[in-house]
C-alpha cells in the first residue's frame, strides 16, 4: 500500500548537525519492507547517561521489558531498533529474539548488555527472526557516523509520511548546548506515553537520574498530551541521552540554574516532535488543537479535552470542514467530569459559536465554514466554573485512516 | 444522503399486532426530512404505569430533563417523539420548545404535563420549531390507531438503515402478556443508557415503581452492553410502559413469581433491540461479539470488553476482514485493569489464534481468513486470572462511519 502524504507535512525537513558522542548507521534488513532501510543502530563510543518513559500498556513488547530492566543501570552504550515488526505478543520466543540482538550488539561495542537499548516497532504477535539484524550488526557499528540523523529517523517509520526530527541549540549557563530528537509515530497513538517511538540525545552532561526527572516534566505538555486513535500501544518508548561534553560541568541537581534551562527546551522540543506525530496520524488531514478552561481542575480539563479530542464523532466532522459543535457538547457531556451545560462557551478559532448553552446569536456559518477549511482547527471550550485548564492535540478520523487501518498486515 | 441498507439488516421485519391500551399515530412535520414521517404520538387512552432510564451525559437534552421530572408523577397518557433535530444544547429556546410541546399534548389529550413524555432526535444545537409538531397534534391524536408500529419505528429513524422492532409474547402467571418495542439507533452509541431512543410497552399490569425496577435490572445485559462508536448522546431515551389488562392482577413486588418471569422476557426484547442498533450501527457491516472470561472481577471484564470493542484499530481490522489478534492484545492491555500478557488466549470464534503469550501453533491463516468473511464475528479473550466475565456488542469501522458522519448536517 502507498500512502499519500500527510498535507500536514512541515514544510522543511532538514538534516541535523552531528553531536560529538554520538554515531548512526541504518540498513536494510528485509525484516517487513522491501527496498527500505528498517534497521538503525546508534553508538555511543564513550558511556552516556540515559532516561527513559515507557507504554503503561499491560501487555508491553519484550524489548519495552528490556530498556525498563536496563533503565536503573543508568549508561548506555547502543540502541538498536527496527521496524516492520513490533516483537510483541511474540512469548517466549520474542524474549529471545530481544535477547540475542541485546547481546549481539552488547559483543559487538564489547559492552554490557544492559548498556544496549532495544525498541521494535510494525506489526504485533507476529514471530521475528533476530539473524537477520544480528548478523549486520558488526558492520553497521564500523561503519556508523557522526550525523545521519535523517536516514535514523526514515529507518523507524512504519505507515508515517515523512520522517520525523526536531532540534534546539540554547545557551546553557555560558555554554552552547544542543538537543536533537527523531520519533515515528502514524498509529495506535494515545497519551499515557504516546508516541510508538522517539529517542532523544543531547550533548550536555547530565546524570541520569536528573535526566529521567527532565523527561518526566517534559513529557507531560507534549507526548503525554496527544492522541490521533485513542489506542495506546504495546511498544510505546520515548528515550533521552546526553552524551556529555567538555567545560560543561554534569548537572546533578534540580537547583543547578541550568535544570530548568534545560527542561524548557527540552519540553519545547518534544513538544514539536509530538505535533508532528499528530500531524501524520493515520489518514490526518486536520491537526486538532483542544483548549480547555475554567474546569474545576486541571485532571478535569484535560479529561474533557480528551473526551473531545478522542470523539469519532468530533473527529469525523473535523474531516467533513464541518462546524459541528454539537457534538463538542456532547463529547463535553461524556467525558463524566462535573459541568453545567448552561454555562458552556465554545469557540472554533476565534469564532464564539456557543454560549450560555445555546448557539451563539452572532453564529455565522459562512464564516466558520471558511475557518474550517484550514489545516489547524483550534476546539476551545470554557467550563465556567473553575481555573483548570488543559491543551491537547489530535487529528481528524478520515477515510484514509479507515482504509490504512484496514489491511494493515497484508 | 442516500445511505446503503445495512448488510446485517434482519430478514423480517414484520408490523406487530396491535396492543390494548395504546394508540399510535405519525405524520410528516418536516422538522429536517422530506417526503418521509418524523413524528410519533403515542397516546394511552387510560392511565398507564411508566418507567424510564436516560442518557448519563452532563449535557442531557431538555426532553431528556422534562421525562426525567415527570417519572416520579409515575403515569403516562402520551408520547410525542421527533427525528431530524434532538432538540439539545438549544438553550431556553429549546426548553421553551420542548414546554409548547408537551403543553399541546397534555391539552390535545387533556391530561396533565407530566404525564406527557417527549423525546427528540437529530442534529444537536440546532434551535427548534414547536409549531409544525403542535398543530399537528389533535388530528393525529383523533386519527392515531392500534397497530401501526412499524410506521411508528419508522418515523423515529435518523440516519438508521431499518425500523427496529421487537416483540414477546409468553405465559406470565398463568395469562397471555405481549411486550412490543421499538427502537432508533445508529450514531452516538455508547453503553451508559445506550440507544438513542427506545420505547417499549407491554399489556401486563405493573406499578411504575416494579417496572423501574424490571427496566434497570433488564438494560445491563442489553442496551448497556452495546457501543457503536463510544459517543454518549445527550438524548439517550429507553421508556417502558404498562398499559394493564383484564384479569391481570397488578405486579407490585418482587417476590411476585410473575416479576422475574416478566423480566426474563423483558431482557431478551431488550436485547435483540440493543443487537438491532448494532447492526446498524453507522456504515457497519460486520456485527463484533466480544466475549470475556477470566477476569478478577465482571466489572474488570466489562472494562476489557469495551476497550476491545471500542478500539478503532480493533474495528478497523475486523472491517477488512483482518484477523489482527495483536490489537486485541494492545486493547487489553491498554484497558488499564490487571492482566498478565503470557496468561492470556484469544479465539476468533472456534479459532484459538493465541495462547501463552504468542500465536496459537496451530494458527492458520486461511482458516481465519475464510471466518473473518461472515458477519458475525465473535472475539474471545480468557484473561486466565479469576471468574469475572462479561459480554459487549460492537460493529466494525468502516469508510461509511465516516463518510455519512464528515458531512452530516448538510
Amino acid at each position: 500500500m502507498v500512502f499519500k502524504i500527510s498535507p500536514l507535512t512541515p514544510q522543511n525537513i532538514q538534516e541535523l548537525s552531528p553531536l560529538s558522542g554520538v554515531r548512526i548507521a541504518t540498513a536494510k534488513a528485509g525484516i517487513k519492507y522491501k527496498d527500505r532501510t528498517d534497521l538503525l543502530f546508534m553508538v555511543f563510543d564513550k558511556p552516556v547517561s540515559v532516561a527513559g518513559v515507557f507504554t503503561r500498556s499491560k501487555c508491553p513488547s519484550a524489548p519495552v521489558e528490556h530498556c525498563r530492566a536496563s533503565l536503573p543501570h543508568g549508561v548506555a552504550r547502543g540502541v538498536v531498533v527496527n521496524s516492520g515488526n513490533a516483537n510483541a505478543f511474540t512469548g517466549r520466543k520474542g524474549k529471545n529474539t530481544t535477547n540475542e540482538i541485546v547481546f549481539a550488539a552488547a559483543n559487538t561495542l564489547k559492552v554490557r548488555e544492559n548498556e544496549i537499548f532495544i525498541a521494535s516497532t510494525g506489526v504485533i504477535g507476529e514471530p521475528m527472526d533476530a539473524s537477520g539484524i544480528v548478523s549486520l550488526l558488526p558492520s553497521m557499528a564500523e561503519t556508523a557516523e557522526k550525523g545521519n540523523w535523517l536516514e535514523a529517523a526514515k529507518a523507524i517509520m512504519t505507515t508515517d509520511t515523512f520522517p520525523k526530527l526536531a532540534t534546539r541549540t540554547f545557551d546553557c549557563g555560558g555554554e552552547n548546548v544542543t538537543i536533537h530528537g527523531i520519533a515515528k509515530g502514524a498509529g495506535m497513538i494515545a497519551p499515557d506515553m504516546a508516541t510508538m517511538l522517539s529517542f532523544v540525545i543531547s550533548d550536555a552532561t547530565i546524570s541520569s537520574d536528573m535526566l529521567q526527572s527532565m523527561l518526566s516534566e517534559a513529557v507531560q505538555g507534549s507526548f503525554n498530551s496527544i492522541t490521533v486513535d485513542s489506542d495506546t500501544s504495546t511498544s510505546d518508548t520515548l528515550m533521552l541521552f546526553a552524551t556529555g561534553k567538555e567545560h560543561f560541568p554534569c548537572i546533578t541537581s534540580q537547583s543547578d540554574s541550568r535544570y530548568s534551562v534545560f527542561v524548557k527546551q527540552l519540553g519545547a522540543l518534544l513538544h514539536e516532535l509530538a505535533l508532528q506525530v499528530v500531524c501524520d496520524g493515520e489518514g490526518a488531514r486536520h491537526l486538532i488543537e483542544v483548549n480547555v478552561t475554567g474546569a474545576t481542575t486541571d485532571n478535569a480539563a484535560k479529561t474533557i479535552a480528551l473526551s473531545i479530542a478522542n470523539s469519532p464523532l468530533v473527529k469525523t466532522a473535523i474531516a467533513g470542514e464541518d462546524a459541528n459543535w454539537g457534538r463538542v457538547v456532547m463529547a463535553v457531556g461524556k467525558a463524566g467530569v462535573e459541568v453545567d451545560r448552561d454555562l458552556l462557551t465554545i469557540w472554533f478559532g476565534e469564532h464564539c459559536v456557543a454560549v450560555n448553552g445555546e448557539r451563539d446569536p452572532t453564529y455565522c456559518e459562512e464564516t466558520i465554514g471558511a475557518y474550517m477549511q484550514g489545516k489547524h482547527i483550534t476546539i476551545r471550550v470554557d467550563i465556567g466554573l473553575g481555573a483548570g485548564e488543559a491543551t491537547v492535540w489530535s487529528c481528524d478520523l478520515t477515510k484514509e485512516y479507515v482504509m490504512i487501518n484496514s489491511d494493515y498486515r497484508n
